[in-house]
């Protein structure tokens, strides 16, 4: 059996705290195949990290093991979970990160990550990706049953970032924003999985944002260079961006921040 | 059947692009093994693409399907080609990205990517790395010929970069340049298979660029730090360098540029 | 067998040298695995590169074959090694890289790469990570004894760097700073392992740098953000950092530089 075990970090290239999880890994579970989502999530950023690991999550393999920390609040109280999906089996800080993510592959069962048998020996204060995290999926990789790395917690109970999905109202849709890309465009919570059945017939959709309003087009190359435009990006979601430049400079906007926009209906 | 699919784009490491590609590889082609050639190349610039390609090209294991996907013309009329050669396969837009690659590794065969029984399903209008060139890569690592995958193509129909060749006079050749390298080392089309046939037996080569003559050493270091230097690079290709310095700061370039220097054999 | 391999080097990820070394390890072993330790060392430092190493073998699985790679004398006289520690086998320019890893994994037998058998057949001057370094990791991988590759050397001509261990002195300990990391938190190379038999049984212990006296916490979110702390980090060093800032910034210090703290145990 060779299990993919996907991993999405804020650590980065420049140090070796990925390259420690792994060896982890690889010394725990030799025939496990190793993808990187991302190492370069903001710093702390869980929003961010809940939208870059959504955009991964459609494209793999039945039953991948996924790793995600981005964990402001690690040696503090919150809990690390696994929690089994539809189609994967996730192991994370219960911060919000996986929110996305589980919207699409629903959750069946969930455990807190209590059972000290299944992490390393010795467990630092701050590097728990390395010493709980790693552990525990190597342990799922090898086929031990989420069942036994913990307590039973409920799916309830799990954390859910705030707004994450679009209000829809009569005339127009309330969209927030999840994350800035590094060109600068903003990207929305809403997807074309459930704007289509939104959008009017005629296809006159305007989206207004920070005092302008922006054409939604098929792609950003429909507009003059220099110019705002919205489109469906490949992720799905709703996104702004100025063609041949950077909306948000535009907007004068970094991460991390909270906006909206509203999708004019008419 | 272990296959080898070799990566190169400028998708950069921050965002899920490269995440996103590698998943579809690995759900389509469990069996596969992937190396990054290198995701930074400087973006939408075919031709530091083309050059950075032709550096790996030739210490791939035999047979290794190569994607390199540079591409500002996705979503216009521009092809996606599959194109055998003596050695691996390429899955690439038709833009010249493959032009220094396929230089040393004669290509034999081609099509156009056309036939969407080969796609994914849905489509994108701006990653096909992720939505053709990716389910294509895959489709040959599990033993699909080449030849399902599109419509046969002339290989003189396959788009060549311009100036990548040197042209080689009585007394001196013109070199073009090709790309500069992150320490700002200037490189240029000049190969040392080439080269030698015509360096002089007394070796007294000088290499005149940017108004400078500058001499033609075995590597940089046997210049004072500070100094310009010419010297065949670890790819083999001619280098111009600053030891302990950056030759694109002394010249004031920077990439996308196009310069030719002049070897003068005398 | 399948082999680990692990890589570190300082070549960055925007050229190519990572992929044209791998690229020779995947034609020559092709069924060894690779693992990036890292390849973002910061630039011809020795020092950094040694740390950083060291924080990772503890975590490799027996019999890992290592390729390190920070080589500001490729081209002179210095000599290419490779190490047989206790659990893993080194592949190095002899220049101290190693002398951190070495001291937890004790060497047992060492030989210069001096047998050219094992090289590619083109040696460069600047690239013997792909021509020699990744030919001998191959060929370690493939089974071929470590005794093979070269001439056999004293362990004790092992280069060894410079101010490595903590000076241990009756009513302090000096330690020397060993890396600067991209948070700017000050590394040393008092390590938990010798320290804890040090530490006063009453725990009141500080450290003193730059003129500072800072608290030895647990973890450096018990200072208030903005302050200094000394902690025992996650790869069992002494640390000290700005809690929610940088203590390279504070301390206006920058790599390569060497320091040295003063911890007064009483």
């Amino acid at each position: 059996m060779s299990r993919l075990i996907a991993l999405l970090t804020d650590y980065g290239y420049a140090d070796t705290y990925v390259a420690q999880l792994k060896a982890v890994l690889m010394r725990m579970a030799p025939q496990a195949v190793l993808l990187d989502i991302t190492h370069e999530v903001p710093a702390c950023n869980i929003r961010s990290g809940a939208y870059l690991l959504s955009t991964v999550v459609p494209y793999l393999p039945e039953d991948t093991v996924i790793v995600a920390v981005v964990d402001p609040g690690v040696g503090s109280e919150r809990r690390a979970v696994a929690v089994r999906g539809t189609h994967h089996l996730y192991l994370a800080p219960d911060n919000g990160l996986l929110s996305l993510a589980l919207r699409a592959d629903l959750p069946q069962f969930a455990v807190a990550l209590d059972n000290p048998r299944y992490f390393l020996p010795r467990v630092s204060h701050t590097f728990h990706g390395r010493d709980i995290f790693a552990p525990a999926a190597a342990h799922l990789a090898n086929g031990v049953p989420l069942e036994q790395l913990g307590s039973p917690i409920e799916l309830q109970s799990l954390q859910v970032l705030e707004d994450i999905e679009p209000e829809i109202q009569e005339e127009h849709i309330i969209t927030h924003l999840l994350h800035i890309d590094r060109f600068g465009n903003l990207i929305f919570d809403l997807h074309e999985d459930e704007f289509e059945c939104w959008l009017p017939p005629d296809g006159q959709v305007q989206v207004e944002f920070g005092g302008e309003v922006i054409p939604l087009k098929r792609t950003f190359s429909e507009v003059e260079e220099g110019k705002l435009v919205a489109y469906l990006g490949s992720s799905g979601h709703l996104e702004i961006a100025v063609n041949a430049g950077s909306a948000a400079s535009y907007f004068h906007l970094r991460l991390p921040t909270r906006e909206c926009a509203r999708v004019r209906l008419r």
